[in-house]
């Protein structure tokens, strides 16, 4: 999360005057500098993110990657080089010789004589607040009734008909709490258990799965959140990559040929954007036979989110704006029409379909005291409706699945397989 | 996790010769160095733990605390002093002046002219491994029958008994998973929520709430389990007393004046031992009138874990070895008699009564076997007892009550205001 934020905080603040003791440096990407066959001291130019720093007495050692490449390029730099600035998820432009490295783990190093902090990273006062939101409640925070029930087991003896006095269920999300929070801390996020009572036997479903959820105080676009959820997905990924690479290796090896290459196609392309109005056009031009036939204000399949990412070239896609009707209640209104649309997003990723859902928050009081009302449940959300009227801020937030994700990057095919003791239907073992 | 496994590791490896430079140095504690009032280059030995090293071009500076004192010392060295084992955890033993800081953040600070490693900190290579085990299980680790059962609430239509097929019940404690972890990761760590359906309005008590649970493979004796508690404890109190000194000072300030005194004193005492037995006699003895009265093979209570701390001059105890009958299957058999005991142990702390729970496990197949046919378990637990048939080690963990923990180092009185969303009998606000 520390990574999302600071890198999209990142403000290109330092000129790039060309460094006058040198001729002009050819700019090379990571991956070209590290398939370059003339290592004998050519003069070029790398920028891209810093993904270690190894201080040494006397030396510098810099891992830098652009994602052109899963691998990062070493750069090898004089200590007084040395400085705050150059800290992990910094952006920096690199000038120097490219030679070839004496140490086994790479042929090629970058010997630098100038280091540009294009973007700063400060983590320190940069950060979310971690939350732990309740996994017992008495809300539903999706409205779609899979809930599972919490009640004493028959063998505890309680005077009353509900333990909690209310009927009490697993939480389907964090996010009413973490809007709670998001009213104090500004940015917030939880990591943690959720629960489905869907009776399928997918391969993209749990009855118990883990989110991560961030809500973020004073957003005004969704162009700001799919911002910091596409430099989570990249951050994040990039340091699985470098810190458990062995890990990756074996599943890319023996579980997912060509995930690899899959991966970094990901990776190096920035993410794609279209509305939801778009998407069913899209569906309904195309050749394929679907299961479910794509139309206007029905939400989409499985199927049609995996044709959708096809349809895009393998690369991760936002889909924007969809049908208010669809959508629970707590989503920004667009005013739009006749075809009513909520400010809401979702993340579809190659293989796995939905990987991300948010939204921006109704945060104007009488728009969501009517969609409330709508809905009959003003009375059960008054709290809720109460954060509107007492320093309300526009806000909005989303939540990944953490298995779907870890299916995303290694190429598993089946969610059970990414979690030590699946929960599905028919199945609680141990 | 890490700091109290590598502190548990230190080795003393180094000799501890005189510096042949100096004339004999005056050995301080931190405490004293801190306020000594004679400044003018004095030559002083420290020894103690590192808290923060923090490494400048020309300068190192590290933090010294031995116990002696909630504030550190600060040590300023040259930076060719630095080097991989002067680390977070390490004990070392500093030779210097003792000098005026020209910083108005410490009155005092120590010139080093020598650091002696005494202990090495490797936290690489020695780490837990994080396991998020399962919140919904089919197993009662405790066997104490006051659990929350789980079912997908009415409106979902599931046409079996049980959505698992088997009953299926909110995880007491990730024990039992952590075992069959650490059968393959040898030292392993779960942090997440567990739960109570325990009719209790206390201020000790919630129906949701956080552990820290540690399992270990290859311990033999409780003696190594309490170190890593005793470490555990420790060490994470000093993370929080220098990353968060302004949240612990507002607490012990309006909160809990006093506090710092008696957190102080926890700190810098050795834990204590005593026997379940030895505390039952203590308790007899006691001129005190318990509502309780304390006889040999009955459960100690809160008001007898209270008097056992203040007993023990309210330095925290740990209490060893408690009748076989009174605790759960998997508990390792003493073999003692005619007073039948199992290896567990709990920690005693001010204020709170009980913060850990721990024991060797029985990881004998045949003592396991006949202990699970008493309890009539034999058939649920099959999949326990076959840990044992296959590469079964000697092996113990325990379990810290996470906001009995808060409640203990900041000297809050209930429970409830440790959470920010408790959930208890009555109640599951929001």
């Amino acid at each position: 999360m520390l990574g999302a934020r600071c890198l999209l905080r990142a403000l290109r603040s330092c000129s790039s005057a060309p460094c006058p003791r040198h001729t002009p440096s050819a700019k090379l990407s990571v991956r070209d500098a590290l398939g370059a066959q003339n290592t004998s001291g050519e003069r070029v130019k790398v920028q891209g993110w810093i993904r270690s720093v190894r201080s040494q007495k006397e030396v510098l050692f810099l891992h830098i990657n652009d994602g052109s490449s899963l691998e990062s390029l070493q750069v090898v730099a004089d200590s007084s080089f040395d400085s705050k600035e150059l800290a992990f998820g910094s952006s920096v432009e690199v000038q120097g010789q490219l030679v070839k490295s004496p140490s086994k783990r790479q042929n090629v190093e970058l010997k630098a004589e100038k280091i540009e902090v294009v973007g700063n990273c400060d983590a320190k006062d940069s950060g979310f607040v971690h939350i732990h939101t309740p996994i017992i409640t008495s809300n539903d925070c999706e409205g779609a009734g899979e809930l599972f029930q919490v009640e004493p087991s028959s063998k505890v003896k309680v005077p009353e008909e509900n333990f909690f006095n209310v009927p009490a269920f697993l939480t389907v999300s964090g996010q009413l709490h973490l809007e709670v929070m998001s009213g104090a801390f500004t940015q917030v996020f939880t990591f943690g258990p959720t629960f489905r009572a869907e009776n399928s036997q997918s391969r993209r479903h749990l009855a118990e799965f883990y989110m991560v959820e961030a809500e973020i105080s004073f957003v005004e676009s969704l162009q700001d959140l799919m911002q910091v959820m596409e430099r989570l997905f990249k951050t994040a990924t990039m340091l699985v990559l470098s810190n458990c690479p062995e890990d990756v290796e074996l599943c890319h090896r023996f579980i997912a040929p060509g995930q690899k290459d899959r991966l970094e196609h990901m990776l190096k392309n920035n993410f794609l954007i279209i509305s939801y109005t778009e998407a069913v056009e899209i569906l309904k031009q195309a050749s394929q036979n679907f299961t479910f036939t794509p139309e206007w204000g029905v939400d989409l399949h499985t199927e049609h989110e995996k044709f959708l990412v096809k349809h895009c070239g393998n690369i991760p896609v936002f889909v924007v704006n969809y049908p208010l009707a669809l959508k629970p209640f707590y989503m920004r209104d667009n005013e739009d029409g006749p075809q009513h649309t909520v400010a809401a997003v979702d993340l579809l990723v190659p293989g796995v379909g939905e990987l991300f859902g948010g939204s921006l928050r109704e945060e104007r009081y009488h728009f969501l005291e009517q969609r409330l009302a709508r809905s009959g449940l003003t009375e059960a959300y008054q709290w809720y409706l109460d954060l509107r009227r007492f320093g309300s801020v526009p806000h909005g937030g989303f939540g990944m699945g953490f298995e779907r994700y870890l299916q995303c990057i290694l190429g598993i095919d089946n969610i059970k397989d990414v979690i030590p003791f699946p929960r599905f239907t028919h199945s609680c073992l141990l």
